[in-house]
């Protein structure tokens, strides 16, 4: 497999340009918060002064999980094609959303356990009907991971915009994601699974219970690879390869909520400097989330209590993204507009 | 003074329809979070399950402060009328965010101390030039406190569309704000003062002992418009008449930062039930707008760490009102996209 080389935004000459435009503007200091912070990365992923957002578009990563057999989704498997069918006919949140924000929506089958035959609008990456119950072995065969880390490098490779979003469908990919944050984190399996969809307490634990079942049985998988491979999914793989592609290519990242953000941790331990690319979204009430954000260092835009994923985070923090490029090319300066300065 | 008629929102069977309208659109129950709540609240508002956001606008109050005689702010009086014409040239901030968002923009002279003569995109509703300064004097006349509340009033009647977001501009009106604060929460002055467009610890302290003595001279300030008269501004007065007759409209009130808090909370102690027509766009980094909130029990929707006014904030969150309303009108049901519901 040939690894996307990223390279670390760091450039003080621009971070100095950015900061004194981002300064001039007709605003009391750091006045606009968050989204300065964001112009600014923008600039330097974009590696340049003259910032822009433009044809942005989400990706849902939609596969099954064998992981589903022991029980522990509150949702049957069925509703991840159907849920893909959905997003076809428009009538899901992320659809809504990435059209309110004119954001091109691709919709791409890594391997969902379910024959839609060509279909408009879908794209076919379908390595396998879903992964192997991790339970009892790994998810997926080394062979079957680099593909669908390949598979993601050249979707994103064709993408002509320079912001990606990052969204996922796949009954059961909770339990994936709560498995690769405690093996690439350290942190209690307690601590990283959550309702999922909406598990009762009781289905909670169980799910723990599964996972840490198979940690111990999969002792050897140690490497971030090997750990994708064993605990993750056909779309958090396709995910994570797209995100290092898109990094290379310098687009922007847009991180969605907990499965997106499991995605980016293999990534990111592949790969460290993929984090200057990656603006996130939106804290998850997923339980859980706010940790693998702490792991991150990151600071998420929204904090909405959404937990649906399908990316609908990114496509709700769109508009603030579009906002820290327009404050930057559209606001007067102090001296274009003749404000006087703060006194001394 | 004609005070408007504001009915509480509440209607069980309206709500009942509405949670199920919610509850049935293909996603777990509850996973929009917030944006469940606001769908809600908007439905109750506008009286139906059909909630739409037509013709949203900003209304931006300018005014000065007889209080910046007492050297409370890090800026030069002169700048409220210079950000008005940079309004007025579309420079500002709030002007890109609102065009950004496809939001109308309506900038109010309540009381600037300065001549712009009669200029197109101007209101002009200029009471006086500025308020007195409130460490030696009560800010307005009864008369003419009155009179701004009215002119607010007027203003907000005539808005054709049914959101109405407020924004404001004066150099000193975060000192106006704090004691308003102070006065009617009970909070003490030093945790209601913050370092407004950027004064320095020494200049935050000098504005706690300002308002301190103010509000010892002013002892007799005690019913709501008492208070607004003695410390407000004009342009707190306009806005507060405005929300109130806004929300007598039935119309989604935008709650920007602080200072248009602090408005809210004069009208909302005048009238309780205005406060189930607000939307809290975000939450400000001055020092104060947080406490102030959490007295109002209101949980904003962004907290971007944003501290610029203008109605910046309301403009922000403004796509998010538009995603609630989306949400309800454009998903498909479980039924209608033939998704499988929870397993029991």
């Amino acid at each position: 497999m040939l690894t996307p080389a990223i390279h670390a935004t760091r450039n003080e000459t621009l971070a100095a340009e950015l900061d004194r435009a981002i300064n001039n503007k007709t605003k009391p200091l750091g006045s606009l918060g968050a989204l300065e912070t964001l112009a600014k990365q923008i600039g330097l992923i974009q590696n340049t002064r003259q910032i822009s957002i433009s044809d942005p578009a989400i990706l849902v990563f939609a596969a099954d999980h064998g992981v589903v057999a022991e029980g522990i989704s509150a949702y049957p498997q069925d509703v991840t094609w159907q849920m893909v069918e959905n997003f076809l006919a428009k009538g899901a949140a992320i659809n809504v959303f990435a059209a309110q924000n004119n954001c091109a929506l691709y919709v791409v089958d890594a391997g969902v356990n379910h024959d839609f035959g060509p279909r408009d609008g879908l794209i076919d990456r379908k390595l396998a009907k879903g992964t192997h119950n991790f339970a009892q072995q790994a998810a997926m065969s080394n062979a079957t991971c680099t593909a669908a880390l390949e598979a993601g490098m050249a979707l994103a490779a064709e993408l002509k915009g320079n912001v990606v979003g990052f969204g996922e469908m796949g009954i059961g990919n909770t339990t994936a994601a709560a498995a690769l944050m405690h093996k690439l984190t350290g942190i209690p399996v307690a601590e990283c699974v959550g309702a999922g969809t909406g598990l009762s307490p009781d289905g909670v634990l169980h799910k723990q219970h599964v996972i840490e079942a198979a940690v111990a049985r999969h002792s050897g998988a140690v490497t971030p690879f090997d750990i994708l491979a064993t605990f993750g999914g056909l779309e958090i793989a396709m995910m994570a390869g797209a995100m290092l592609k898109a990094a290379e290519l310098r687009k922007v990242l847009l991180i969605d909520g907990f499965i997106v953000t499991s995605a980016l941790l293999v990534a990111a331990r592949m790969q460290p400097a993929i984090l200057d690319y990656c603006v996130f979204s939106h804290c998850s009430n997923e339980q859980g989330h706010q940790k693998m954000l702490n792991a991150l260092q990151a600071r998420p835009l929204l904090n909405l209590g959404l937990r649906l994923g399908e990316g609908t985070g990114c496509a709700l923090a769109l508009p603030l993204l579009h906002a820290a490029a327009n404050f930057v090319n559209q606001m007067a300066t102090f001296e274009s507009a003749q404000v006087s300065e703060k006194s001394e």
